[in-house]
């Protein structure tokens, strides 16, 4: 019988409490779940940073860490965690994300805002390119980027991939290093931010990377917002040469009420709501992770505590 | 040498001068292509109802007429007209009313509009559910809707196409006749129209199918104005049964200033851009055609007149 301490918000359990100890049943796992224990008997923690769990050092026998979120920024750097970190991909997370990528990149792509926000009764007509002739930087191919360079390839867009470190998709053209990313960003007619928030993607969007963008360039961000140098953002959009950019995450959550984000008419505020771990897949994500560690066939999607995800 | 009159609106004829003979002569066919030519010399006309052309009893020799549109309920009723009439299948078409359709139906699935209206700097989270819980209905299941239809399944949504004789499209789970209507329309969260206009369409519909939708649906019309009695969609709009409805075509064209779509609230007008022919592959579809039919093969995409498409 192995321990399982679920530590997060506390008004999520209920999503989990059934859920998650059956999970691990389908697996042939003898667990129980709980939300509190003895530190010194459990052997995994499926942990979110909004638990308020910080100190993982009375946890003598812990094997792993399955995180909920696809982001680990706020755990990666804890000295007191000395066991393997798992990042969350989950399936429902990333249907839900590539249906928000898709949509948002479609919306822009249509110029759908002049119609949605008209008031003036005025029949101006405005039809758009096709898909094939839009160029689309998907900026971060993990799990995430990829599917979304998938969908998007999909609907015909020209999509350019590009990582840090060299990847291949298929049908899908791709770039990396610093270099390959000054190249992506030269064509990049709408460009999405799907990284991780490291010391290395910080302000990955500055103003020189920006200006490198066509003019009137969209950016959409539902990644992480140090990504983007908020500052060099503004000026770009009030000059008009960032068209426009919509942002579902922010340096600082909830988006402060003054921000100018929230008033300028270049930028669409969403209130990170892209995508979000979904009970239903994640339960069996994170149970057929630990059920693999527990065979000895080693953890999926564990953290690299050097690069930071 | 055969001869092809251009009859449609003249500033499109830029579009089509060069490609249009290139088309036919990469097909075989040695051919002119004019704009204005001797009646009794004239094979084939490409058409559209804007050109003024209404009286094609002088066309002694004619052999059919390719329409450079869709729809084709300005022509089909015209007793002048005793040879074949072939609408327009056009692939960049096409490709840009998916977009067009998936744009909106992404739309209104992720309720983006709360996002890019919001001007009271609230941060309120609003996750959607997965495409896969969202039950779309595709009404008209020819070339555009059956494309429109796929695009939708791929992206997960639970599509219900429906026509009105019997389709079977592998993956989509059709209906057909009045109670299939019905049947998908009490299922539908949003319901896309891409009939053509003809006198069995003509308020498709009404007060009485309307009132059969789930409460909040949405109606997303890029098919022909007609589809839809105004003044019953108006009611169930103010009443909030309907949720929101996203028009592309109108009885009349331009939609009149005063026209009360223009100012509601759960209307949004698009100015009949969802798609229209794309002059590149257009003509490729329209040589194509001629060619088959001179070569004896028949010609593809005809209407059928009692039907009127």
């Amino acid at each position: 019988m192995i321990t399982v301490l679920f530590s997060a918000r506390e008004d999520i359990w209920p999503n989990y409490e059934t859920r998650l100890p059956e999970a691990l049943a389908e697996e042939g796992l003898a667990a129980r779940v709980v939300r509190e224990a003895d530190p010194a008997e459990v052997d995994w923690i499926v942990y979110a940073p909004n638990g308020g769990l910080t100190d993982f050092s009375p946890f003598t026998k812990l094997k792993g860490v399955q995180s909920l979120w696809a982001g680990v920024e706020q755990i990666v750097g804890n000295p007191t965690l000395k066991v393997p970190l798992a990042r969350m991909v989950d399936p429902g997370m990333t249907e839900g994300m590539v249906e928000w990528v898709t949509g948002h990149v479609l919306r822009h792509h249509l110029g759908m805002d002049a119609d949605i926000k008209r008031t003036d009764g005025q029949w101006v007509r405005h039809v758009a390119p096709l898909a094939r002739e839009r160029t689309v930087a998907m900026l971060g191919l993990g799990a995430l980027g990829t599917a979304c360079a998938r969908a998007l390839a999909g609907l015909n867009f020209d999509v350019r991939g590009w990582s840090r470190s060299e990847k291949r998709i298929d049908g899908i053209t791709c770039a990396h290093g610093d270099e390959g990313l000054a190249e992506v960003l030269r064509e990049a007619e709408i460009a999405v931010l799907l990284l991780p928030d490291t010391p290395a993607t910080t302000n990955l969007l500055d103003a020189v990377r920006l200006a490198l963008m066509p003019n009137g360039a969209v950016i959409i961000n539902p990644g992480r917002g140090p990504l983007i140098d908020d500052d060099a953002l503004l000026e770009a959009l009030d000059e008009g040469r960032i068209g426009h950019a919509t942002l579902d995450v922010f340096r600082e959550e909830p988006l402060p009420a003054g921000h100018p984000f929230w008033h300028h008419p270049r930028v669409t505020v969403t209130p990170h709501i892209a995508s979000e771990t979904r009970p239903v897949t994640a339960v069996r994500s994170a149970a057929a992770n630990i059920a693999r560690a527990e065979r000895g066939e080693g953890l999926l999607h564990t953290v690299d505590f050097g690069l930071g995800y």
